[in-house]
């Protein structure tokens, strides 16, 4: 099995490969070459034993896709894709990236398909900023996708692109909705969601960190390994249960802040507690207030889909998977 | 107030040029010019004292959007559309004018808007194809679109593009999702949906007409009259009312086909009755099993949206309109 994964400098696309290296193996089948793809150049895995191709590329240059696909990859894992706040800024390199560069793959699939009948997975990942207020809790799976930035814009987009693409035949497509990741492993970052992490992230390391909003703040998580988890699944899954609709709402965890600092304490005690500085933001709290707070997450979760189930189990995770075992 | 019409040649754009040439005005504003487009010229409606301009343009051709603009309309209606069937057929065909050719109009005003600020109101016609069973009934206005149609896809794409615009501000879109329009005038076409129409339509004449599902299927329906209100009243409505979710469900009038022949038998009789042939077909039955068969639409109704209220009054409205209020 050839499997490609675009988007594989990011931390998911890190870990997915990272994950694929470790076990060899991708639903019962083995992993014999993996092309790691991304616009800076990917690492390759430690301690695989197949073939890796690293490649720089950007997607959204006319001929890329076309190829990525020269090997006829059995799985892409389709993880590219320029952030939230960046969409937000730069229009046009939003709907280029985000929009265009995933058109130009599902289309240099779709001619290869007509070529020779080639008809791989595409496993892509969505978010759950196809989803903007006002917004019910929990959000059912047939909730309506109305998004309030580009890139929910762009990723709700690419949904219905993969969906009509795969009824006609092109690939087999899914969609995974991604929860908000935490703990996200690394450095702060100046994204608007980075305290969900940083605030268990930076105690749990001794050191300091801030919170700009309040501790009812309510949102949907899950963990680095559940995401890898997520994609792994949704590339081996029987697509005739997924049926027709083939964008799915992970499962998740929806805790509040106050939940998360409280879990932080059982784990690491007050002291760790103690680091967390209270500094209110006006803007991130506007902005977050009309994020998801949670999902019913029914379909993925009867489609055999898992996540974490308390925040004690997510901040177990990241120090097994980022601390080696120790706090 | 000028005024642009993009698929004028076809029913509901002749129709909605006629309206605004007989009323001179829309939103209590004269409209001193009409701009006509369609890929077939489209006919200058008849009595309109403003000055009207004709022309044959295709929308997905390089710089036929901008050139649309020069004249900077304040107004612009957004019908033109392959059909259903047809962007099923030929794949590239229906992305390129349902989905580019708006994408292209869509980034021709925003280039505009960046120039100089214009932002016009655009009105943008989708579908109810947009939903894809299986559908609850009635269908809420909060109802994921997971459409079942290549056409569907593109129209729900092109919602996801229009609420981005108007909410960056590049202009003032609306997306008017559009029942079944029922009593179609003219000949019986080959549209799946054709015999919603022609079961009236042809014993209102005095012809025979061919019934090809079984009278318990439950539809959507509006006239004629009743889009071209919706579309006038998308022209006009205060968007600030409307929010952020600026596609809506257009209220509409839910209704068995045996509740469509009884409403013929109380307006024309038996005798017009009879002239319905049961001819079942089993391929048309399967496609509309899939269609919708009515929807709750409150926000459009709470908007000022309004429709036939009985089958009674939707064949009324064509008598009054298509046959000079004579049966």
């Amino acid at each position: 099995m050839h499997v490609l994964i675009i988007g594989a400098a990011g931390m998911v696309g890190r870990k997915l490969a990272g994950h694929l290296a470790a076990s060899g193996s991708l639903g019962g089948h083995p992993v014999e070459a993996m092309t790691l793809v991304d616009v800076v150049k990917p690492e390759a895995p430690v301690g695989y034993g197949g073939t890796v191709e690293v490649e720089t590329a950007d997607l959204s240059a006319a001929g890329t896709a076309r190829r990525l696909l020269a090997g006829r990859p059995d799985v892409i894992f389709h993880l590219a894709a320029i952030v939230s706040g960046e969409a937000e800024l730069d229009f046009d390199k939003g709907y280029r990236i985000n929009l265009d560069g995933t058109r130009y793959l599902f289309d240099a699939i779709r001619e290869i398909n007509n070529e020779d009948g080639y008809r791989p997975r595409v496993v892509f990942t969505s978010s759950i900023a196809v989803f903007g207020a006002p917004l019910p809790y929990p959000i059912p799976d047939d909730f309506h996708t109305t998004p309030l930035t580009s890139y929910g814009t762009q990723k709700a987009i690419c949904e219905l692109l993969l969906a009509d693409y795969s009824r006609r035949g092109f690939f087999d497509g899914i969609g995974i909705r991604l929860p908000t990741i935490c703990i996200r492993p690394g450095k702060p970052n100046k994204a608007a969601s980075g305290f969900f992490s940083s605030i268990l992230r930076e105690p749990l390391a001794g050191q300091e960190a801030i919170l700009p909003v309040s501790e009812d703040v309510r949102h949907w998580h899950a963990s680095p390994r559940s995401a890898v988890g997520f994609l792994v699944h949704g590339a081996t899954i029987d697509l005739e249960k997924v049926g027709s609709r083939r964008n799915l709402s992970m499962p998740g965890l929806s805790a509040t802040v106050g939940e998360q600092i409280e879990a932080l304490r059982r784990v690491a005690g007050d002291k760790a507690v103690g680091l967390i500085r209270r500094e209110p933001d006006e803007m991130i709290m506007k902005m977050v207030s009309g994020w998801a707070p949670g999902f019913e997450a029914k379909r993925a979760t009867a489609l055999g889909f898992v996540a974490e189930k308390s925040f004690d189990e997510i901040i177990r995770v990241h120090i097994e998977d980022e601390m080696g075992g120790k706090l």
